[in-house]
């Protein structure tokens, strides 16, 4: 991405003396206040009396088995979250890894002082259909600019989900006119389609992964493997599912074994591609994700995902990254396929989350030649696409790239440290930048732990069977690292 | 729905006050602005120069083969679109039927002159796990408030599509829920659904109709049978498909001939789900809108729907109304489906467009008793909610219902006249409220009378293969309909 490149952004003190001459001079701004100086835990069980209250009340009009406690967001701040019951605690896993900024910024508070970013909320347009006229240059100097490389082409789309089911329809399109070739539609494959059946709605598979997560919709639901709970009861199509890498650590000891591992999961792809060929069901896409994330954070090696992009190409397959957990900067790198070091750039790359709307970036081969292939009514959202440019401004601003480096060094080499201290409880750090995630022994420890980390004032997430996840702002710094390993040491010694 | 006994809503004024108390009485606030007094057509071809120019640039990083012209945004108002080219259109489109107070409305750009709801924008939880405070009032008091009558649960999503996914995997959860009874979940079960296998994932169906769209996603578009164009490529589940009632107009000319078009068509949707219970894919759920729009604005008499429940109950399948489109008031009924006098709820009702986000009213039967299986990062969005709060407000205090009834009357009553005037180019019209429709002799005759209205200065969608679609804002009334038909006429004499 090109990210580090950008330029030409007003800066915050220049975009408010705009805003003043403008004759808004009245309108009060918000200045960054203190966040708090360190978690604060008021009640002897998290959800607190509070929130038990509103969880009943919420019980009586729908589902609320996942809710962990209802959080006062006037009051939240930074990096820190408080809930109903006047808890303060340091979130490090910030909305299942979906705020890049934290709480209540300044920057982001004072975009809606502005009366034009009112009109866009106000006015939600059919993207597809009546696009206002700034549309164009705000795809091109927000999401282009931070396009992966070698990706020209943006879809824009309203969550990861949709995103991966628009993508998959895009590389559907792309296969089915390869393997049509010069040839006209025929009668057949228009009617066909119309009723659901082959040739026009042909037999074709998405590859994707043991562990992986790609969302909850019917084609996404396909292929996420990460739990059962998720899949349960819901019908499903029959594509190929290959092993993901399990590596042992710490890696620089087991170098040739986890190599074996890349090798055998790698010789599993091609063969499952060749296997669903035979079927009638042959692979048009792979889709993966640099690092699965609700599957137990399970890192591939660079070597393997470019092992991955080779099969793909020798089988006309097309490599789809989903970085819907992954992108937006937590990883060190704004992308993190990109610290793989590709031989060429991914087919399409999907993201969400940190990025405030879907979408994915694709080459000129998979825009649909036909419009209303790829629609729907507002695909995306502009009114996220303004928050989505303060917060890359803020990143380059607050040189937030940089935090993650360093607070991501100190958290990480601080559990390494946990592992050591307490082998009986730790294992298996790992991960990139803040993004990172160490395994308990069993899921019952797991649960334990994240349950002890809040009543000490630490929000994590659990993920697969037994890993407890770091999902910190980009606003994390070393000093919330320490006050992280700090309260981590306590929890582990109290077991 | 309880929608005319909602009250206790602070009026506009009193809001206003209760913001300048809060001394925030240094900001500007709108007041209502007068809408242009009628359509300025200043281009000789629709898209003008400026929209082609920024066609060709937004071309450059994405597919622009659906979009009609660019607009600003700004300087729009009311029932009226204006785009770059300074043509000022009557919009009875609407943008694809989804903006229900017209543009630029004071009382929405009002909204976020108040910094608690720019706070409920900047801070997205992730409301399945840490909802906001305010959360279960809100959704009692506002999307309960609406709720179709019997169905006392809400599940929020964020588009059209994925509330159709979710509501179709509540269904087949609570299918299987009757089959599995008071027995366990097996091994077997929870192994299978994780590699894509029944019974773990077991090959139930929902049933639709020829001319059916609910969405574009894998799931729903297995649901989707409105154009070759929107399934083409794309893998689909082999589900029913039942054909919808092709009615002849006038209704009242042809009463006992249309009856048995419903009966027909009732006793192919029996025969299906006796089909597809032998074929091994029993029908869990029947998916139907209230009027199939984008299949071209086709009805079904409330006697259809009532068998079409009757027939579901007698086997087992829930009965899905999808309100995506025809929800929020324009159709005359808050809910289209409230016209049909149904013996009993429907089990799932579907929503999003004019209601700002997505989403599923449902009973205590399709709530999953387990957490985390509906369930996705956002499950909607409290930004779109306050808006939706405040459109809810402006429909009572304005009595836009009211505007509804007249102006689709006089809508209604002069497409009639049109129809008769000029028989060899219209016929067929239909329709409810202002959500009304005609059809044309063919689609070349209709595609060339939608653009040679929108010259005329009118904005107006097609739908199906030669229907003109009708979708104006709430705020439309009778001297907009007035313009409308007289536009409509001079483009008929024209032809």
């Amino acid at each position: 991405m090109r990210f580090l490149g950008l330029n030409k952004l007003p800066i915050a003190q220049a975009h408010l003396r705009a805003l003043n001459n403008a004759g808004v001079n009245s309108v009060k701004f918000y200045s960054a206040t203190a966040e708090p100086k360190e978690p604060v835990v008021r009640t002897k069980t998290i959800p607190g009396p509070k929130s038990v209250e509103l969880n009943k009340k919420l019980g009586e009009i729908q589902s609320t088995g996942s809710i962990q406690y209802f959080a006062d967001y006037e009051k939240s701040s930074g990096n820190y979250i408080q809930d109903v019951d006047g808890n303060v605690l340091l979130d490090v896993y910030t909305q299942i890894s979906s705020v890049p900024l934290g709480y209540n910024h300044p920057r982001l508070l004072n975009l809606f002082k502005d009366d034009k970013n009112i009109k866009t909320l106000v006015n939600r347009p059919a993207l597809g259909v009546f696009p206002g006229k700034e549309w164009p240059d705000k795809l091109q100097s927000i999401l282009l600019q931070v396009a992966p490389k070698g990706l020209n082409k943006i879809t824009t789309m309203m969550c990861g989900s949709c995103s991966n089911e628009n993508a998959f329809k895009s590389i559907f399109i792309w296969y089915q006119n390869k393997v049509r070739g010069t040839a006209k539609l025929t009668e057949e494959e228009i009617c066909s389609c119309m009723v659901n059946m082959p040739p026009g709605a042909p037999e074709l598979s998405i590859l994707s992964f043991k562990g992986a997560f790609h969302g909850r919709t019917l084609g996404a639901l396909s292929t996420t493997h990460s739990k059962y709970i998720h899949k349960l009861d819901v019908p499903s199509f029959d594509w190929p599912i290959a092993s993901f890498p399990q590596y042992k650590y710490p890696l620089e000891e087991n170098v040739a074994e986890n190599k074996k591992e890349d090798e055998k999961c790698l010789a599993e792809v091609a063969d499952l591609i060749e296997v669903y060929k035979k079927k009638g069901k042959p692979v048009a896409g792979v889709i993966i994700e640099p690092i699965q994330s609700e599957g137990g954070d399970n890192e591939a090696s660079p070597e393997f995902f470019q092992g991955l992009q080779r099969i793909c190409k020798q089988n006309g397959s097309a490599l789809l990254i989903d970085e819907v957990q992954t992108g937006g900067g937590s990883t060190g790198k704004f992308w993190c396929h990109e610290h793989f070091n590709l031989e060429s750039p991914p087919d399409v790359v999907t993201f969400s989350k940190k990025l405030q709307l879907g979408g994915y970036f694709h080459n000129d081969d998979f825009v649909p030649k036909e419009p209303y292939r790829i629609f729907n009514t507002w695909m995306g959202d502009p009114g996220k696409v303004i928050i989505l440019e303060e917060i890359l401004k803020v990143i380059k601003e607050e040189k937030l790239m940089g935090n993650v480096a360093s607070a991501g060094k100190v958290l990480k080499d601080g559990l390494l440290s946990l592992e050591k201290e307490f082998p009986n409880l730790l294992n298996s750090t790992r991960g990139r930048g803040t993004y990172l995630a160490v395994n308990s022994v069993n899921g019952k420890v797991r649960d334990s732990i994240v349950a002890n980390l809040k009543l000490n004032g630490i929000q994590t997430g659990g993920c697969g069977e037994n890993a407890i996840r770091f999902r910190p702002a980009l606003v994390f710094k070393e000093h919330h690292a320490n006050i992280v390993l700090d309260r981590f040491r306590k929890v582990l010694k109290s077991l």
